[in-house]
């Protein structure tokens, strides 16, 4: 059997639940050979729902990128006009680097359809299925000393949160200093790697995955009470250039604007949209556990923790988990 | 001609000339390929002084690192106890980044004979001929901020001027951020390369070049009047592993200094070994020209320079310059 006939089958009843007795009549094959291609279709991006009783219905095929589509939605000047679109990468980041050290000049945005070892914070793995999400790299050239590049990592969640609010109406908030929730499920992550000579900055990747239209299926059960995508939220599928355009425009705004004004702004627009401030929190850094509350973001980047002896201490670098108490 | 008939032929008459016209009989050689072959010798570290009238006399054989007499030498903890000694690198900051990425622990040593392209500050080549010098990078993982990160560029500055200051008694002085001078000409380079996601520095690797043993006549015309080595501002040739093994035991203990106590202590050290504060100089910054007076070290690595106009702002990274008179 090949697996376009049953994809053609399938496609012939869009909509409609195709019994496995009727595929196997005219296909002439076994209801195991079904079952293995249908899981061969899911991997390639197809949504099929299974049924034992009624069989097999198609959902969705998957999502592709157009480049086209893309460029005409983009109203950047620079984020985003020189794009890299790979089928699959092992991770954009690695991708972006490269290019970044061969001279590519800021803006120039690297997105996969799919990653096989995409790349969290602290060394995590980052579930990057195909066609389902947006999985980016943008090159940043910032002139600033490399003191300030963690301020980059909040203005990028900033401007992440902001254009997704915009387009979904959803209640976005921002945990320190990076992870976006809905409804305290992770919608998206950020990750900025830079590299610096002495004090000089030679170039900062931005690294981002949004779960734009996964569905609760794709997440492994384990990570279904912590995770969302915009499409669980919001109950409908987005266009990830539409996703991408709107996140362009407001990160490339928000960067203009700290290069003229510096983080003040940057900070006013975290704080109202954090929901980690004047809330009790454990935070893990490299140099132990500081129970306290956060209760404001500091100039370089860090937070301001109010310990329970009424001293403020900042923190550069920590896993922000939930209070024991 | 083999080039070792050539070579046993000037050892037999170590610290005497051999006359062209004697080897020329003895090998039964031409002089012109008697004069290909001495470049060839001199191109792998052999020194050579060639008279026209008198021929040649062989002056020194290439140095050669002894890792046993290193070993023997050390009296760190951790700094150098792992050693990758390579004859021949592109760069010993690319093999050290390699190793760091793999996991290699603080401390990790890399030196090599000869860099083939070794690197300086702002894309700079570095001239490491074979045998003449220390070519080095040191894996550091320190538990700080990235903001700290140029913290270290100004200890490792002071921690290798303590050390040859020691070792030679040479009046060697740190021109801000950390070129090593002896009466105005540099005598190392220091470049460190520093990792980092988010706020979180995931390594750093410490690239540090000191012209030990070159000869005047080892460095282009053009460059004699700005660069130095410690064999001619001493005229004594050093032993590579004593100058290694003197570094590595002052940096461990200011790096051990300075994770206990911070960076105050560091600060002191080095206006006390700067040749920077207190004269008008002229600031090249990624951000424009600025004209005036370094009057400190600033906590973050900057350094304080007051304007004409009295006020006093702080410098991240520049290439620091004489004065417009």
């Amino acid at each position: 059997m090949t697996m376009s006939k049953l994809l053609e089958l399938l496609v012939a009843h869009s909509g409609q639940y195709v019994s496995g007795e009727m595929i196997s009549r005219e296909l002439n094959v076994s209801r195991t050979a079904i079952w293995k291609q249908i899981h061969k279709l899911e991997d390639q991006g197809y949504e099929i729902e299974a049924s034992r009783r009624l069989g097999y219905k198609l959902i969705s095929v998957p999502d592709k990128y157009s480049l086209d589509d893309l460029n005409e939605q983009l109203q950047t000047a620079a984020f985003g006009r020189s794009i890299h679109l790979f089928e699959q990468v092992d991770s954009t980041q690695n991708v972006a680097q490269k290019l970044a050290e061969e001279g590519a000049p800021e803006g120039t945005l690297v997105i996969a359809e799919q990653q096989l070892s995409g790349r969290g914070r602290m060394g995590r793995a980052w579930m990057s299925p195909k066609g389902k999400g947006v999985w980016m790299s943008l090159i940043m050239r910032p002139t600033i000393p490399v003191h300030f590049a963690p301020q980059l990592t909040l203005l990028t969640a900033v401007a992440l949160c902001r254009s997704l609010a915009r387009l979904t109406s959803l209640p976005i908030g921002i945990k320190w200093p990076n992870d976006l929730l809905i409804d305290g499920k992770k919608i998206s992550g950020i990750l900025l790697e830079s590299t610096a000579e002495d004090a000089r900055l030679r170039y900062v990747i931005a690294g981002v995955g949004i779960s734009v239209n996964l569905a609760s299926s794709d997440y492994p059960e384990e990570m279904q009470e912590r995770v969302t995508s915009l499409r669980i939220a919001s109950g409908e599928r987005l266009s990830r250039e539409a996703v991408i355009a709107a996140f362009m425009l407001e990160w490339e705004q928000l960067y203009t604007l700290y290069q003229a004004e510096g983080f003040a702004p940057v900070v006013t627009l975290w704080e109202a949209l954090s929901v980690s401030l004047n809330k009790p929190a454990r935070l893990t850094t490299p140099q132990g556990i500081i129970d306290g509350t956060p209760v404001a973001l500091d100039e370089s980047g860090a937070i301001a923790v109010r310990l329970e002896d009424g001293n403020v201490v900042l923190v550069f670098s920590a896993e922000m988990g939930e209070p024991v108490t």
